[in-house]
């Protein structure tokens, strides 16, 4: 006890002294499934819980090959730049197998990954909050403790994990492609209607044209969404993070609407409200460990999934006869 | 409970004889989360768990844009044609706030929706499965006990769900974009291992030459990829859903890869293991419900909730409470 204690301490105090490979650790010890590590990694969660609300929390979505990771270490450049200290926060979709894009690994965010001013963390995806990380939330906290103060969520997926990504932060902007017509229905309407700034993408070369054309049908469509509860119009742009234009003004916008929300409010209420969503998680995950963190439950389990795929048994019936026997030995 | 019974085998008798309204109440019933229904959800689930290996479950994948819907509709009419009766199970990832894509509302799947000989069922996404909905196993099992020999479950997502759905057929087919170089980037690996067969879409018009070339490169890209479980190389083959091509060929090889794992009994391990983790899944929602349903809970939670956003008590001080009454009230 004293040992986790002095420990948590110790890491906690790199950490806030902006120490990368002591975040880095603390990451690692907040995503173990190690009952071991998991007090540990609370008692340090508790120290560094929502400091202020000066941060930015900022989750960026959109589908495959739109571009994501290009737009992402643009804009984490252009932060550095504007004196920012950007975290970002990404999933691999691919490490449930092994790593990496079918036609030769590209390394991501090669020259973000160089600069000591900005913290790069790609999580592993295979976990149970599809595409989100499970532990994406403790993860923006430490960031936020070793000093970064603006915090990119990235999002693989085209559903569930942008719910959860805008659970967890402050602005949500979606990536589009460029296109028309046909193209833009693959955008579905309810991620669109999640946005609060959308971007068109690849707006150079031979693309710039068609850009430009979907920014506009973008800007005409937005008006037909259902607004967003903070009740500001959704605002559209284009940006070519290939040849650096565009970032400037996408900035604009995203600063513009976090100074609106957060004069009015919104952003603390909204902070506020994601602390009760967080609770509810917190409850049924340790009332989970408390099932399972038994040896006589671990092998029951493992008997009786040996006994349903017999056809022994049937899953309700065994599944009731865990419980039962977990609460006569609670 | 006489009375739930009696209605339960009641359905039952409709459902089996294939009655389309039937289905579609049963399914209803499954997905309700309304504590009164499980018990009635659950006895009629009992009663048509896994009738028989002859059936096929198909997950079908692919990035938003690359034509599921389109492949699925004309690959349905091919099996209605050859006298198979085919379910869709597909999830609307747009009916978290509102439904539908932003140009104008397609109907999905009209002309397939309109024979008998299909059933269609969109369930809404916003559960906490991530893409595939929470009671897709269920409706797989009462689609099959109603007749239809042939479960395609399309998915939306790029991670967790496909993952799921993997966990609930026999085979995974993930569609392509026509593309090359960065395009086909953005196909994840991890998502490309899981597949069985990778079909290429949209092969012909002006995107016909674009296609014969990605499933040139797919092929030649499939031999680097990790092997499944079961060893059977991955096929790569192009369909043209609007010119009705190249549907006999998929079908070919679907054929074969069910007809090679059921030979060697892969097939039904497989649905033997997913059993197991179908138990899994059952254990920890019956253990929520057991914290949940509880009226001293409810109101906790709700009063715990306004405590955490107040800063009144940390997030996890409040769990660990609701926790220990929850305990002391079993």
């Amino acid at each position: 006890m004293t040992g986790h204690r002095s420990n948590v301490e110790e890491l906690l105090a790199r950490l806030t002294k902006g120490d990368r490979n002591a975040l880095s650790k603390a990451i690692t010890l907040v995503e173990s499934r190690l009952p071991a590590q998991r007090e540990t990694a609370r008692s340090l969660i508790k120290q560094v819980t929502d400091p202020d609300f000066r941060t930015r929390r900022i989750a960026i979505s959109g589908a495959p090959g739109v571009g994501k990771s290009t737009f992402i270490e643009s804009l984490g450049l252009y932060l550095i730049d504007k004196g920012h200290k950007p975290a970002i926060l990404t999933i691999d979709p691919s490490s449930h197998f092994s790593g990496g894009s079918i036609l030769g690994d590209r390394t991501r965010m090669e020259e973000l990954s160089k600069r000591d001013e900005a913290y790069i963390r790609q999580s592993p995806s295979s976990q149970y909050l599809g595409g989100v990380s499970r532990r994406t939330r403790e993860s923006i906290f430490l960031c936020e403790a070793a000093g970064y103060d603006t915090i990119l969520v990235e999002t693989v997926g085209v559903g569930q994990s942008e719910y959860l990504a805008a659970d967890l932060t402050d602005i949500f902007v979606l990536l589009v492609q460029p296109g028309s017509g046909d193209e833009l229905q693959g955008v579905k309407k309810g991620v669109m209607e999640m946005a609060d700034i959308l971007v068109v993408t690849k707006a150079d070369g031979p693309l710039e044209k068609v850009a430009q054309q979907s920014r506009r049908e973008l800007r005409n469509a937005v008006h037909i969404l259902q607004s967003k509860s903070h009740g500001f119009p959704r605002e559209v742009c284009s940006v070519s993070a290939r040849e650096n234009r565009g970032l400037d003004n996408f900035w604009k916008l995203v600063s513009n609407f976090l100074k609106k929300i957060t004069d009015k409010g919104y952003l603390q209420a909204e902070r506020h409200n994601q602390k009760a969503i967080w609770l509810t998680d917190v409850v049924d995950e340790l009332w989970l460990e408390l099932l399972k963190n038994n040896d006589e439950i671990q092998s029951l389990i493992k008997t009786s999934s040996e006994a349903v795929k017999n056809n022994d048994i049937h899953v309700y019936d065994a599944a009731f006869e865990i419980m039962s026997r977990r609460l006569r030995n609670l």
